[in-house]
């Protein structure tokens, strides 16, 4: 079981007809109770104090207990459809980070997104909070090993494009007429040298400041649209 | 006075030449205790646990207290030089985003940023941790009103692209030969009435997702990255 808050998070997860278990609703809420009649939903009605304690004071007036995430296996990436797009984050430890590049795998089309089982974070209330509803459409795929996913996205047809500083590929220059795996390092330690041994192109983002990096759902944002 | 922590923030104070009183550093950490010998640094040695208590459990083995950062005067933009850029942020409430900000406004070459005083994040430890140093780096202007300081700057030659999920203008159909400030807006509420009617482009990043809007810190990454 997952604790889902906030008001756009609540209301994908209803939208998106998910696995829901309970719904607590601020009681002086009106817009939020009607929107739960509108859909049909059983919900109880809890005051802000009662809220806050469940679920943490940035709750907005609605809770949700819902089942776990679904784990894709990673043959839903290997559909027939063409110009497929996945991204693989190679460990995210910042839950914060998580939930806003799932937002942005969203907004940008992407299939979904396959982590590793050892070094990501799992799916969290945060991720869910953060994710503002998207983690209701974006398929996530946690698997043992990286390095397989990988082998078998490339037997697949996928190209691997790796994003690292020292990266001296050009996105421009790739052809986006192509199934397409983005792979985004871990916030403190990049890609694995396996990964980055197996991609076949290894691309950066152009930068000028004194400091040259980004924050990793930055990054992995400005990626994705481009690959959009 | 301000605490910073973390290896990259403290090292880019130090690099930076920053107002700094006190450096605080794990006796057992060699590496960190070099560089400040390198650098001519006057330290205090501390064990992990009065780091932890003296700058939380981020500090990465270093932290320094330094004098606030200054507050730039929104003539530090209006130099002859052209193609300027600077970003506006109308309110924007968390700081981890501000952070993320600062380390991509930083990355792109922007000369800096200016915020509404009523609306907006101060600069906190948090902000200064998170910009992993870029604040030392980037100019940060609070004006009581963005009003007025939009105005001075389209009277001194910018233009104002402003960025809301309606915008109908094209990005790429704006000559970047001129000066421009960029305006996001804040998390919850958007652009301002005023600041959007001063506007002389509102764009929208293309999206084709179930949720359609990113996180701030996302936004303005791809947006300061086609404007760079």
């Amino acid at each position: 079981m997952i604790k889902i808050y906030g008001k756009n998070a609540c209301k994908a997860s209803i939208l998106n007809n998910a696995p829901i278990k309970e719904i607590y609703v601020d009681g002086k809420d009106n817009k939020l109770i009607s929107f739960l009649n509108d859909h049909n939903q059983k919900y109880q009605i809890k005051t802000k104090d009662e809220l806050n304690k469940m679920f943490g004071i940035n709750n907005q007036g609605i809770g949700l207990i819902r089942e776990n995430y679904k784990n894709y296996d990673i043959s839903y990436f290997l559909t027939a459809e063409e110009n497929k797009r996945v991204l693989i984050l190679d460990g995210i430890s910042d839950p914060q980070n998580l939930g806003a590049i799932i937002r942005s795998v969203d907004a940008f089309g992407f299939k979904g997104i396959i982590l590793g089982n050892n070094r990501s974070v799992p799916i969290t209330e945060v991720v869910a909070h953060v994710s503002t509803g998207a983690i209701e459409y974006v398929p996530i795929c946690y698997v043992n090993s990286l390095n397989n996913a990988i082998k078998i996205l490339k037997d697949n047809g996928y190209w691997i494009i790796s994003a690292e500083a020292f990266g001296k590929d050009k996105l421009e220059d790739i052809s986006k007429e192509r199934n397409i795996c983005l792979v985004i390092g871990s916030e403190g330690f990049g890609i694995s040298k396996t990964i980055l041994k197996a991609s076949d192109y290894i691309v950066s983002i152009d930068m000028k400041g004194h400091v040259n990096s980004l924050n990793a759902s930055v990054s992995a944002g400005i990626l994705l649209e481009k690959l959009k």
